[in-house]
């Protein structure tokens, strides 16, 4: 069976770019751009020529892309010609081979949005997609508020797309953009589109996710017969966001009836690479990647339950709908006290330390962790003090050094010019093996300009200053993240720190302290890090 | 035309706690069970009596509720009866109303996962339910992997369900327990369930959100007839989260065509409250609430674009497709200052600050939080801190004292008789507006038994163990929360503290501090408190 071709619309650089709190420097859009055409999606919308500086420049830069690089405007404004409107000039001046507009069809939004007739705005949106194809352009026509135009008067809705489709638009594009449509409602209007002449194959749909349901509204559409799908990366956008083609791109390549029916632009080998595209893209954002996300998500293919983590390791396709290595994710199955021995077997295995099924130091292992759980540690995501934990168990812990005390002060007091500044100091003294102390101190030294970093840093700094025989093996471990709960220990309410720490061959690890002092908390959390790397680096304990 | 009743089942303290990371405390549990009391769920399943020490010991409260309270478990093992299978027994003798039993009807799990025949396996379904029900309790069956197990072999998948219908079970819950399926499927298929012979008013759904359908294939249970949707808050739950209820509700409530044909446990009047719900349970988890989440996130309703925005003021349904505060929630408007002053017209009128329309200082207030919420500092939860900020920009401002310094020191280290122990004292001076100034000092007394408090809690000691004049006024004030987030504050990351405190009156009330130092950070919470009571109490600068 040939399969029918599906094409893809990535505006991430453009509605993506809606989302609040986002704002994309010119290089970060060259960088989202390659990674978008290495995916291989079939338009990138670099923005809104003419609308602000950022997105001008960005044009004016010329990306060389596999994509159809698109330029992003709307219709000309009632009472001048295309020729003269300088708004779609900007974007006529982009220069990009093809072009989206769009245009009201929704006859509210035309008296009280614009203020203009219904029959004017057919003619604006005829006149300016006539111009562009006549550029030698290819033209999209972005049908604003669609389905709630259609649902209100089918008749002007219909008119308004069939004028800009026999104005010789490539794609019509239904938008849903308030994002309140339903996927039957999707479905059956875009039914009815086909029905009333404009081909599916000249389709596309641009849905908002107001009620989770821009992923189902593009597949419904698809399903009625449209074949261009609009969306961005990590689903950014306008308000709840835009279709995810995070997750869309998956599906349509996995599972069925699509896989079966439609061939896209991204391959298979592609699509390995989709993790990484969506944490770079946090990464560029400064933003925590959304750990529940469909595919991409760091719990994606987390195995919690326990009856869940026995069966997967029979077989992981009891408990996964897709293998995670095809979207270039990984399993997890994390500790937690509903864990039995089985998740405990393999998450060992993971970290290369193999135990036997039936060795009593599974029991204890699993013992420590409830007991420590009930306090208020969480193994979760500090893997390095799990492993710590299990290395202790079952005998494998070396004594590297001891620590003999610590103190650490913060202080809010006036300099000799009268200003106010904050400073805070630390002292470590560890013992060695040897018997050997090591006394190192540290104080801020950026205290005049108000950014100290606080107690946990000024011990930090004093702990890893000089270490002593360990010191090359320390030297370039940093800290990366910073976590602070309050949790129930027993009765009490104690602060659980978790922090991340990275080396220099980029490896990440994250190890937990708890306390009802968040400085001894911390401090525990610190000292872990420095003796995971130590086990793990196979230091020799110096004598 | 009569509603038909559909019901909601809430699985958050259940399914929702498969969360990654997540793990409730016993007092969390009885508090999120009030939230989803008071928002009117059907059913609020409590956890899994048995299955570890927080999920029995919640059970023991019996928590009285207006909904259904109902204990999670599985079906008995093959080889015993049910009455002395003693996994099922802890689940009976939590003594619920209601008891939902997970069992299989995928024939590949009950002979890889399970590893016994297809006859013991209906039999063990049967037995299960016939055992709840004959105790008097109104018994679910959750049947698990039913989609792929439908796909797989749909006689012998109904033949699993008949036989827990048959056996009495009120509700068969099609589970897509991998959330792999698409809504198609899950509509054929719920209709293949009713057509053979089990009526949609005994049908429930239970979905995850692996490809983002979770929502969308529960409304295409609903669509083909099921009656039952169980869900969670903030879609929680193992992997990518079970459907959303915060997501769903909204949507039975207000958009077609479920508005006209279902009536549900909750009102109009209870959806007002569905933002704050969804707030505190993230309070809870100490999550930071997801800004684009559907209905109640801070970017549900916030209209970047400037055409949106243009149109928003002209009318609202231009660009919502419902009013954000019949869901708690508010719309922003980045651009306008118009909308913005209305909004904090009337936060400040709660606060019995009243402010004409059009005064300047409604100007000069929003410009300050706007600045210091680029710095990091939050105000949706710290209302006494917005008040003092507020008051500062109407002139309004008290200087009750200044803090001349503190300093704050934590240390470990062996005492007397060898014993490692950890201990912080504090000292600060405040000077009165008279000149004269006050030095307290504290240390935790309690060092020996490892319960140090920690630097802030020292801190907060000293600080209000003699205030002077103010003593009588503050005496009764106590830190009862503690909550601490990594925030970016501009380009550098920022603690962001906020602190509850209570008096003897049992008011409430928080603050917020932001400090690249936790202690700093801490210790301006800890002087707003203060300087909020001071002023709500109408105390008297002291000179």
């Amino acid at each position: 069976m040939t399969k029918e071709r599906l094409y893809l619309y990535d505006t991430t650089l453009r509605d993506g770019q809606q989302t609040q709190g986002v704002q994309f420097a010119t290089s970060e859009k060259a960088q989202i751009a390659a990674v978008l055409d290495q995916l291989g999606v079939d338009y990138i919308e670099g923005g809104w020529p003419g609308a602000n500086p950022t997105d001008s420049e960005f044009f004016e830069t010329k990306p060389k892309l596999a994509a159809t690089f698109t330029a992003f405007g709307m219709t000309k404004r009632a009472g001048m010609s295309a020729e003269n409107d300088d708004v779609l000039a900007a974007v006529m001046n982009a220069g990009t081979p093809a072009v989206c507009l769009v245009g009201k069809t929704h006859d509210f939004h035309v008296t009280t949005a614009l203020g203009i007739s219904l029959e004017e705005n057919v003619e604006n949106v005829s006149k300016s997609v006539a111009y562009m194809v006549a550029q030698g352009r290819e033209a999209l026509f972005d049908a604003e508020h669609f389905f709630d135009g259609y649902k209100a008067n089918p008749a002007y809705a219909l008119e308004t797309v069939k004028a800009a489709f026999d104005a010789g638009a490539r794609w019509i594009v239904l938008c849903d953009t308030n994002g309140g449509a339903m996927p039957r409602e999707v479905y059956e209007i875009t039914k009815a589109v086909i029905a009333a002449g404009i081909p599916g194959d000249h389709l596309g749909i641009h849905t908002h996710n107001d009620t989770e349901h821009a992923v189902a509204n593009s597949l419904a559409a698809v399903d009625a017969g449209a074949r261009q799908i609009q969306g961005t990366l990590n689903g950014l956008g306008e308000r709840c966001g835009n279709a995810n083609l995070t997750t869309l791109i998956p599906t349509l390549l996995l599972k069925e009836p699509y896989r079966s029916r439609f061939e896209i632009g991204v391959s298979l080998t592609a699509l390995e690479g989709l993790t990484r595209a969506s944490r770079m893209l946090d990464d560029i954002l400064n933003r925590v990647p959304m750990r529940q996300a469909a595919y991409v998500g760091a719990s994606a293919f987390a195995h919690k339950a326990g009856l869940h983590a026995s069966a997967i390791l029979k077989d992981p396709s009891t408990y996964e709908h897709v293998e995670p290595s095809v979207v270039g994710n990984v399993r997890i199955i994390p500790m937690s006290n509903q864990a039995g021995q089985s998740n405990l077997r393999k998450r060992l295995a993971d970290a290369n330390l193999s135990v036997e099924k039936g060795d009593p130091a599974l029991g204890r292992i699993l013992n420590r962790i409830k007991e420590r759980e009930s306090e208020g540690y969480s193994y979760d995501s500090a893997q390095a003090s799990f492993e710590l934990l299990a290395r202790e168990e079952m005998g494998l812990t070396e004594r590297f050094f001891d620590v003999e005390r610590y103190r650490v002060i913060s202080e809010r007091r006036r300099n000799a010019r009268g200003n106010l500044l904050v400073e805070s100091e630390a002292v470590v003294t560890v013992q060695l093996p040897s018997g050997a102390k090591l006394t190192n101190y540290f104080k801020n030294e950026h205290a005049d300009d108000m950014k100290d970093e606080g107690p946990v840093n000024a011990l930090w700094q004093a702990l890893k200053a000089d270490l002593g025989p360990y010191q090359g093996i320390i030297d370039d471990v940093r800290l990366v993240d910073f976590k602070v709960r309050i949790t129930n220990g027993g009765t009490e309410a104690v602060t659980r720190v978790i922090i991340d720490f990275e080396d220099g061959t980029g490896r990440r690890w994250a190890t937990v302290g708890v306390s009802a002092n968040i400085v001894d908390a911390s401090f525990e959390a610190l000292l872990e890090a420095l003796n995971w790397k130590l086990a793990q680096e196979g230091a020799r304990v110096a004598v």
